[in-house]
């Protein structure tokens, strides 16, 4: 049994350090790593896919709104056709630098509202798709099960791995809760047992007591909860207990 | 006989137009399109590629620094590692809109305060030309010569074409001057007869009368230059009259 | 009879020029000045002031969303609390400009999607008028009719100037139509008979044919709006033949 | 005997928090306010203003390059209309905040490159004192005894503070010295001593073991250098021992 833990990451910018990303880079199997927009900068892109390099773990494209002030949060109206254009000069500038690297891209994940957007709107999906298909055969996109871009991937061919979050509540149709409180539960080992259930039932409490479905491909633990590290070391631990492998969704589909 | 022509492309941005470039891309063998940091952005790039494709000019990417208000034209004190980033990022960008409309980039041409710094800084020059070789070894260099651009990439086993300038005035020892008055020279009849001279003969006289020796690959005519369309047009007629052929380097060097 | 005319200035932006400000400052009475979020910057702001200075123009802020990527023309979900801050900077930025000429601003009007999102939105709307009230007791807004912005400002004892647009469609609850095809209308002589008509009559035909109620404190008119200069020439022909005063609102309510 | 005591703040941006503005802001006389252009947001502005007030602290704008990415450390050839217009832009935006709080502001001081840049070149410091002298007759600058700054400000009739720094090494002449490594000392109660004495004797020990003479008519402490809180605090403990005042320049010369 195996599963991708994937981690957002570069998202320093400039003089401003965000998130830890050397520890989290032990971690993971996945990183996807900011392309500028709604943060990281060329010399932070760089650098990150040299630690993912160094550690073996499999890069990803991570591109959001041009809104730095924002951090990529906020819905924009965007046609489909530049949030198209978005998604190609994000991936491909990152993209540049795995090349410097002898390296290439595994995946893509949309960020912030962007993935947000995505999750119900259509034509937006279809532009984040239809960027991906233009430049690529092998770009995995990461999407929560059900969503616009899960099931729009899917029919046109393009690799989905389904999506499920460590540090976010699910709802009962497997989307997830974002909330200015946070989710209810920060205990490492809770957590750990919750990806654990997750991935080998396919089942998540949500936030009023339900069981919810969902399907793991990928777990997502973002770098910036409080506690991260301390957290991912508990899922890789109850992961060994279980005998559950942490492989890059590249690795295990043998995408070349 | 033949040499390139090329010129700077795709510097609209936003809701702000720069350049004829549809006119102009008929009657060049090489574009140089920005990247999004001087000018440019992912939309007018994409439109940019589609034009080069339709008229089957070869595609370069124009690196700038990041000063979209200076129009990239204020030098800065970046660190080499910075410009050696910048480069990749830049070109990166623009390669992925090239791989969705199944072409390759054949070239890189700095833009602006880049261009003029890396023209006599030996450790700016080094950082583009290692930025370059970190991600091809395809990829054509334009440069003056003298330069340290040029001296450097060559010694670097990096392909460098050669660059005179149409609309810009050369000193003696074949750098260009650039004043605020502009060059001396405006009748496209004259520039047409000068541009011819600087191919054939690779002589040019410069504004104090004398005359420079120069080598011509490639010959820079700057879109938003008065008159752009009209002197490339003269020099398409001198060129007809004399035998040169305008083919992009790629082509004449058949690099591949 | 008197009225306002206005126009958005100082849309250019480093080397991009935009709209014909030195023309269209010789007919208007209230300049709304770009403040370099979605357009300009503090070269062009301070060109724009000296301008308006010139020709005795009354000055108002221009604020907008900070996306210059879309020319602030794209919806982002910002809070409140980032809306109001948003005003009150580009506000202060382009008040100081008009310091440094010995002027004051007089108005101030939201630009594009901030504008379109406030006649509807009484959060926003809220928002925008707070961080108005927090700097001056002086400053005019200028608001569509009905829209959350013109009651909300009346009622939190604001100064609200109404505003029709001479290029734009009304709807028949006297909102904007934006279309992408553009109004129906494009004759000056037309077009300035239908200002003249929201003026004295306070009435305008909508798309489909019927009359809408309309309060015309001011008019816009559109620096970008093909041959803006001859319409509001004709405007002023025919305002003359009407006895009508073009007057900045500042001036008619005598706001010190 | 008194002396002000001053600090950068407010140079957080959107999703990145740097700096310790609010222990900081309890310890200082004046506060050097980011205003969005190497740092700092309308958001970031208002709440350093807000903290600024609660504490009773003196307000300046801290005006930068437009260099987000460099964080204004890099030197940029702006032209000098360029300059003027940026100060004139970034203290006029940083003034509204103060306006909506029914403060004003009392100093300036330039960010980074740009201060360093106007400590050597007087077009550049003339410009930026030109743009002071066009907004406000009362707006203190902050400058390097010897600086140009300092002593064209004195001829043109504005109020210059010298200002030397606790966390900097001083030159011979008096001007600060850059290193990548850092100041020799590290030592907060060393710092302390080293404080009282440029206030008292006006003499501080330059890195190859000289005196130099300053003149401190402010003390600038940099709120991200390692240990900035406890070094501030040492230094107070130090003034209490000397009987030394932390009082803003504003107080002190009573200007209003």
């Amino acid at each position: 049994m195996y599963v991708d833990l994937n981690c957002d990451m570069g998202e320093s910018f400039g003089n401003y350090q965000l998130g830890n990303d050397e520890e989290m880079m032990k971690l993971i199997s996945s990183a996807n790593i900011a392309c500028g927009y709604h943060a990281g900068d060329p010399h932070v892109m760089r650098k990150s896919v040299q630690l993912a390099k160094e550690y073996g773990v499999s890069i990803g494209s991570h591109p959001g709104f041009p809104d730095m002030m924002g951090f990529g949060r906020r819905y924009m109206t965007c046609t489909a056709e530049e949030i198209r254009d978005y998604i190609i000069y994000q991936t491909g500038a990152l993209r540049e630098f795995a090349k410097a690297y002898k390296l290439d891209l595994d995946h893509c994940k949309p960020h912030g509202a962007l993935y947000m957007m995505a999750m119900s709107d259509e034509k937006i999906a279809q532009a984040i798709l239809e960027g991906l298909a233009m430049i690529s055969e092998k770009l995995v996109i990461f999407a929560l099960n059900g969503s616009a871009v899960a099931w729009m991937g899917q029919k046109m061919g393009i690799p989905v791995a389904l999506e499920v979050f460590a540090d976010r509540e699910h709802t009962e149709n497997g989307s997830i809760v974002l909330t200015r409180t946070g989710p209810t539960f920060t205990n490492p080992q809770e957590m750990a047992d919750r990806v654990v259930r997750m991935v080998k039932e396919g089942k998540v409490r949500t936030p009023d007591g339900k069981d919810a479905n969902v399907k793991a491909d990928t777990i997502c633990i973002h770098g910036d909860t409080p506690g991260a590290v301390e957290i991912t070391r508990a899922i890789h631990a109850a992961f060994k207990n279980e005998g559950i492998e942490i492989r890059s969704v590249k690795k295990s589909w043998q995408i070349s």
